[in-house]
């Protein structure tokens, strides 16, 4: 399997051997010290073969002026994939298909350089999105099989989040949840912010809701669409490679999901229902007093009594159903994070495989990953209980990561 | 003229009566406590009569089921002008033109309801993005003169940020630079982020960053195109009223446009320019980290030498060459924005006359300003040395507001 070639065998044995806890000079009991990325993706095999069997994005390509075959996943990609494809010459788009994506040899070797002690595993964007509804259901049943397998092989330092078939009928989506809550590694599912074709305020969504907060499946909200790609300007493309869609598209794209649900009163009406954000948020922390304001000035929102004190406020929600992944990439970023919703709501990952070194071997330490752990020493201090929740003590708790029946 | 039917004068005189700086308890030498709003809107006369004559938005339109005309400024709020025109029972969209849009005297009662010693006075969203090229230089002219106008009636209380009329030649906007040097009231100008037409990546506007940076005129960045439509999905409309536009769509904009303009090197290439940004960076305090990032693990980036360590870096941008507003409607994303740009670059702002109370008068003190002003005592305490900075200090250092000549 060529996404398999570039894998060297690990040279660690399992046991987490780096330093990422920032404590590895002090004597501490391993229940108080472990870390957990809720954040990491895989592709298994029988994914990446959809993918190469595809035309149109998501797909894997293979170009003549490259030896690795390239995964290319966003329309801000679909220019340069036509140019490439036309012309020898032209540099090809996505990013290149290494072990990273499919191995979990790869995704376990990546953990011990880390001294990640758990993940959390889910399928990377776009998911099912982009299947066939005829198909969808039985193709979410084996994905969540898979990663149900690989959880089996490494008991008790992997769990996963489900997939739903969101192309097929209610019925299916419903019997998707149900299969999943006989899985005993699935911890929750990973959600995009296009639900069943018209967002995550349609109310066609609310009995998945429903069934997903009965089951007590959190859903980790994860953007994949960005914003449209005229935002960007007509140099993006050309100039500014993934910069723009990835670090702004991505996370403004998770804030208006959210922020639509919120407006839509899906947290009102589905109480138990609980969502791990992305990117700590995408921006909602630094936004939230701005939603707030223009809720309680909007003329239609105070005419219709939407506006109202009684409402739970963004931040309540944001203390109570909503939780944070912490891939903020800054102290900034996550301090604010944690002021929305407390300490004991963030979670430490990684974003693997995405964001490889690219000036560095990729079988090392990655520096996407030490950004956000030290981000997370200096927000909360590298000795604390903060420190510990989140890098790992919130997700046992939270995620019931210590309940391995 | 209707726009000013709604004012009743002022019940104070010209000095500052309540109590934005939460010190008026203490004794105080008025130069260290005096507040200065730097985001602050005026439509003047004139400029109220260009909307009224359009058919587009922007525009001034009378309904029949509201006493008020109302303006109506935003993409957003096209689709429901068309059915309120057509249906006499639907909603009008936009917002009733008051006399808080053009009346002077408004403005200065505005300022001593909320202590408020001098206000830098904005020609409001969309500026002259949209007038005829022909037209936009002789318009500039006049609307920045009645601006200047303005400020010599309350001298010492007003200062103004210019316009450009950018739709018209390159030679007319450098004479629209000269001309507001010439205007001794004139501190800034307010910027869109359309620029020329192809946002502020544009390589045709480093031209006017130079006039700008020589002239030392800073640019008051500002949205006003906020996201495409599509991006709030087929409920917004009808069920959120203004909130996504507004709430996202706006600081969205912003941080998009000035990302943009950072990875085009403007900050580098005009290494004077110096850039307030609205509503405190938008969303670039808490994304900078995620940006820096993105840069480093960018494939095309690196292998072009553009993710170098050797370039300076968002975060040195962000303190050096960027001043934000307090115009954050929170604690938290003021924490953020003060440790984004230092305590030092910050400064207090109003947005009048938008977001005024819709539940109680609106001649008395404006929710949306408290909401600002206590966020500021929260992030840095009321009696500090950062909170008499941010709430006035700052802006009197860095628009040099004590210099009447």
């Amino acid at each position: 399997m060529h996404y398999n070639r570039h894998f060297k065998p690990p040279e660690t044995g399992s046991t987490p051997s780096s330093n990422l806890t920032c404590c590895s000079t002090q004597a501490m009991s391993p229940s108080s010290t472990r870390v957990v990325d809720i954040h990491t993706h895989m592709y298994p095999p029988s994914y990446i073969r959809i993918l190469e069997s595809r035309s149109t994005i998501p797909l894997v390509q293979k170009f003549a002026q490259t030896s690795d075959p390239r995964l290319i996943l966003l329309e801000a990609e679909v220019k340069s994939l036509d140019e490439a494809l036309q012309n020898p010459e032209a540099n090809p788009p996505g990013r290149p298909l290494t072990s990273h994506y499919a191995s979990l040899a790869q995704k376990m070797h990546f953990m011990d350089t880390h001294s990640i002690d758990i993940s959390v595993i889910s399928l990377a964007n776009p998911w099912l999105d982009f299947l066939e509804p005829a198909e969808s259901g039985a193709i979410a049943k084996s994905v969540n099989q898979e990663f149900s397998s690989m959880c089996d092989q490494h008991l008790g330092r992997l769990f996963f989040f489900g997939t739903l078939p969101l192309t097929a009928t209610l019925d299916t989506v419903l019997a998707a949840v149900q299969h999943l809550q006989t899985l005993k590694h699935c911890r929750g599912i990973i959600l995009g912010t296009s639900g069943l074709g018209k967002g995550l305020d349609d109310p066609d969504l609310l009995p998945i809701f429903e069934a997903l907060a009965k089951s007590k499946l959190p859903i980790f909200l994860h953007p994949h669409y960005g914003l449209p790609n005229e935002v960007w300007g007509p140099r993006a493309s050309a100039e500014y490679g993934h910069v723009l869609p990835l670090a702004l598209g991505f996370p403004m794209e998770t804030t208006v999901a959210v922020t639509r649900m919120y407006l839509a009163g899906v947290f009102d009406k589905v109480p138990d229902l609980r969502v791990i954000l992305a990117h700590s948020g995408g921006t909602l922390p630094f936004l939230a007093g701005r939603i707030e304001s223009c809720i309680m000035h909007d003329g239609q929102l105070v005419r219709e009594g939407k506006a109202s004190q009684g409402r739970r406020t963004v931040w309540e929600v944001l203390k109570e159903q909503v939780y944070l992944d912490a891939v903020a990439y800054s102290e900034v970023g996550l301090k604010a994070a944690i002021q929305a919703s407390g300490a004991d709501r963030l979670m430490f990952g990684t974003d693997h495989p995405f964001f490889p070194p690219l000036t560095s071997d990729e079988q090392g330490e990655w520096e996407s990953v030490s950004l956000n752990a030290k981000a997370v020493a200096q927000a909360v201090g590298k000795d604390t209980e903060d420190h510990k929740a989140i890098m790992g003590g919130n997700a046992i708790r939270i995620l019931r990561l210590d309940d391995k029946a």
